[in-house]
């Protein structure tokens, strides 16, 4: 049996929550072992948080540069095999970039960049390191998205003219409404945010969701942002409509002050065979509509799932399986395209995912200050 | 007490469900009777339709025009004293104008005319006429939906700046995707439907919804419609952004393709003090968030209701009430007005709306056909 | 086409809401017309209310022993031909045991009467009459309690093992704790409402739900209820066990201090081939489970349902139908039956429906008095 | 800061779930380091499994008697601190015993043991000990399970007068009907599942919850099983009608052949200030019912919620956290009592719960086979 993957980690320490969420992803399948580290820029932290969660400190590096010089002394079956990226946005171009270059596989979190046109660089030096790149669009994981994609692969909705995805948040509402609390957060500080922070943030989750249910790439959007206050730039609220190749329409719809929202994201697909609707905050229900018979109400774990969908079950019908679980499919499909087995492409979002979510996120900013102009996405 | 109000209709003979509808609903208050009525343009079928369900065959009249004609040979409390018009969409304009031409009262379904042309004539013609007039939209009448329009009122969302609202039906999948099946469908056919079929028949419905609960007009639109296939000439399927005068925005979805989807009204409301969401497929439920507390279940004929609300529920809690009962409350509306007693301002839809729907469904196509541009409705 | 069927009406006057329920029902299939009523023991109220819901004062008699008298002297054909008995449940027995002698059909409310002894003459004095007599549980009139019952007779479920009904309710909960409050709850006086209050009054809904959909009738009981305080003599909370001849076991729970819940009558069915859950709170959706097959939920108004539940649909899919609709189900039901129509047997509650839940309540009381024992009921 | 826990495994094995729940569980809050174990009876499986998950082949044992000698050899800060019994359920009493004779904390699966009898002999062994032990009734795990025992401590529900728990699945079903196949489940045979299958595996569960959250002990049972075929020894369907000290009834409802049903664990909780429902398939939402208030729905990571609850939650509010997390935050609590730190008595099931569990099964097959009697539970 194969020995565990020697997992690296930038940023996630202290009590950060994306920290915690890609350390349980990595152990749950018993794939991973974290064998070095910068988990936090101030090197007293780093060792201390090390060692608070058991990880030798002879591998804790005090910065990035110093953590790839290292690593490529170690020989090639000590060295981190793939490094997981979690650090503040900006980051994320220049330390996978590298980590690319020196011919580590990467999970990378979202937004893969900042910028659109960072992300095609990004793809170039993947295409030449020819590594193993993941990013964490963690909802695909959910077994019942994968049953989506797969029933919609094998025909069960037929024809698809109308997707409508939607993510709501309201956490923004009690900052947004005053100045001085709106003017320090640092969401909605293009500095630190990048180009959009609504679209940027989750609207482009709702739009990765369409493209890997349906299959379908969005030719084309209009865009209509809110920001709700003149000395606000930052978008927190935005509605995407989308044009397909096809006769196929589609929606995005996100916002961050949909008052006492959690985080609903959800979609509902129709194709002249049949519709589904799915939402994150139930993810263990997936209902399948069509012209003539009863909804039916899948769930996980059943013999009806597809493959793809079963792999990504755990337990038994009925116990419910969460985002950890989510996050941790993704990690099993990395597992697997590093050590060179089969898997099926569905298993993690790749950095074509991340291209087109930055694609996705300029052009909407593009169509709202345009004047609400459809603006084409790139094939 | 008062005697009951003497009731004429106009179409809804036969098995038709308009016609179930309004006269379960003019019963369920015991406000109103039947007392003249052309059911069927064919008269043997419009007397036999009278004696099958006992309305006294005296005033069942040959034709529209007759009608009014005898009925004002009569003295006037004896004489109809209020209509409903039941018949074809095009038969809406003629007859209600008329009808309001002689003083008579009006409950006209929906759409009110089909244009925004005729809208604006029969506007006028009520103004002469001082009569009371309804449109039927319906679900204005469920108590959960007249319990966000006083909630809002009372200022329980505070300052509202977002507003998304869904009519989405699966009916015209069936019939859409072949060529013969979709050229002989009545409601594919301008001719007899207008400008618009999924905006002008559901999406005006979303559009009312809208207004109703929030009492913020829209001052603008930009919509993308569906047509699916080069020779049909009929939306079905649309999306139109919403502008408020203020930093609001908002959305109504509809389509008439929406795979397996019965009958899917639904709206959410968000302020900076809370939110609203409430599905007519589960009209006994508002669902109340805010920012910090736990989300609350709103149902009717609680003593925590408003007035309005409770005026429409007739059962105690956990007791369904369904579409005839929103109907029903409708008509109760109408007869407080008709006989000159107090009424709020919710109880039943009035011409404004008619007008105001007719605006939309122009807008929705004009903004489409000129490549989705913002289009003002007049104020 | 027939005529209406002229309807008698004992007691429901005034603000009732059993009377409303029952007017309202009466008129939504176009198939009655009240005639002759005694609304209210009072004559100047009686007659004040026939003025006020349009029905003519001619027949609106000083008391029910007048009525019958006066209404004999009547020719056949102008002759109430069915009355419905809404008077205080001690008056059910009397009133409608004369009715039956004196060749009426009864709509009867629900206890039937107040001990099982009274029950069991009234059936016999039905066998003689050899009238139409219905008992109205209304829940039975709901479309999707329909299909159940026919599903289950076609063997969807194949053989029974398991049923498990429920009626909670919370009203009681602020009356049953102040000494003064409960004393003076006429629900809770013997002398009032009988030998039960919780059984009798919706422990008995449940038990009808038991037998109406799976056709399997109640072999014997085992009961324990509770009366929280030592000066309270009547039930408040109770569950029963249940026996079918067969393998097959099940449980009746009902409570009226199951605080917070509003009118929670539910039932889970399951046999070897399937099961099945409905709730009275959502009365348009059956969900039907099996052991391999995603659950499938069931809506009103499709082709996929049972005649008897279509033919208690009278709008399309997606407009819910509510508790007026369910008792007006029933009312047809009766309407074909007096007319001599062709009718299901299941379209109304049937005099055996209430011998048996008279049985049911006495049975409930006798098993939990003795100590918890099994009561056989009558086969 | 604390270095990990060193934790032993006995079973677990292979494609065991119960496996992978409390490995995963084990790493998810970074506590915990597997040192030893025995995960297989047989040698050459139990060294693949461990090099299959990486855990170092020096420590796992040919068998348990092997484990205790050589690990007691080992200096005590090298030692397995903790081990979780994960074996058949024969072997949960022998194991624990030694175990914790040796000194050793323990977390065992449930049932504790076979027999009432054991149980309190390991309860005095325990009390010798004075280590941890943990049973791991792992849905008392779930963040909204502890915000109800919680705020029924802090007087939310004031005086709870009816508990009625559910615990429903329909695995037996394929199962039971046919004498070869249910001859031949091993759940259904006493030699290897002691006295009762469906009270002893599920039944228990609800038991203990109903326990668990109201903190009300059950004074005495009455209970009637379903054992469906003659052939059949153990109960596969059961209902415990119980009796708490004051005026407060409950019932206790499981069935292992509720077709179609996964995972059915719910418990609603009435008070005379309030009401609780709550529903292991939707462990996120607890609904708070009340008199005169809208229903309130509870989710978890909000600052109303409990600290105990809070402190079960990992990440912000909307993502869905399932079965692993609620096994791990057991995980936690028990770490937290091995290193001596401070926690709150309902971080993790404790023997008692075990001790009252088995109570709960023999007295439910007595009550059953002494014809249904109520029968007193050990105070």
């Amino acid at each position: 049996m194969p020995k565990k993957i020697r997992l690296g980690i930038l940023g996630g320490g202290g009590d950060s929550l994306i920290g915690v969420l890609h350390r349980v992803a990595s152990h749950i399948n018993d794939n991973y072992q974290i064998v070095g580290a910068v988990f936090n820029p101030v090197m007293e932290e780093n060792i201390g948080f090390a060692e608070e969660i058991d990880v030798s400190t002879d591998r804790i590096y005090v910065d990035f540069e110093t953590m790839i010089v290292e690593e490529m002394k170690l020989p090639e079956d000590e060295r981190i095999q793939v490094c997981s990226v979690l650090t503040p946005n900006f980051l994320h171009f220049p330390m996978a970039k590298k980590l690319l270059e020196n011919g580590f596989n990467v999970i990378c979190e979202k937004p893969m960049t900042t910028t659109y046109e960072e992300a095609k660089i990004l793809q170039e030096t993947l295409e030449k390191a020819g590594t193993v790149f993941a990013v964490t669009h963690t909802y695909t994981g959910y077994p019942m998205v994968r049953q989506m994609r797969e029933m919609i692969k094998e025909g069960a909705l037929g024809n698809i003219h109308k997707v409508d995805a939607r993510y709501y948040q309201g956490w923004l509402n009690p900052v947004i409404h005053e100045k001085e609390k709106r003017s320090s957060t640092w969401r909605l500080d293009p500095e630190k945010s990048g180009i959009s922070c609504c679209m940027g943030d989750i609207g482009v989750h709702a739009f990765n969701m369409v493209e890997f249910t349906t299959g379908m790439p969005v030719k084309s959007i209009l865009a209509d942002l809110n920001y709700l206050y003149e000395d606000n730039q930052m978008d927190i609220d935005g509605t995407a409509l989308l044009r397909f190749g096809n006769n196929a329409k589609g929606i995005v719809r996100s916002s961050q002050v949909a008052t006492g929202e959690e985080n609903g994201l959800a979609i509902t697909i129709y194709g002249d065979k049949g519709g589904f609707r799915w939402e994150q905050e139930n993810p263990n229900h997936l209902y399948v509509m069509s012209d003539d018979n009863p909804m039916q109400v899948y769930k996980p774990g059943h013999a009806y799932n597809s493959d793809l969908s079963l792999d990504g079950t755990k337990l038994p019908p009925g116990h419910p399986e969460g985002i950890f679980d989510s996050m941790a499919n993704i990690y099993l499909g990395v597992a697997r395209a590093i050590r060179g087995e089969e898997y099926n492409d569905g298993e993690f979002p790749t950095m074509m995912d991340g291209v087109r979510g930055l694609n996705f996120i300029e052009a909407s900013v593009q169509s709202h200050k345009e004047g609400n102009v459809w603006i084409a996405l790139d094939s």
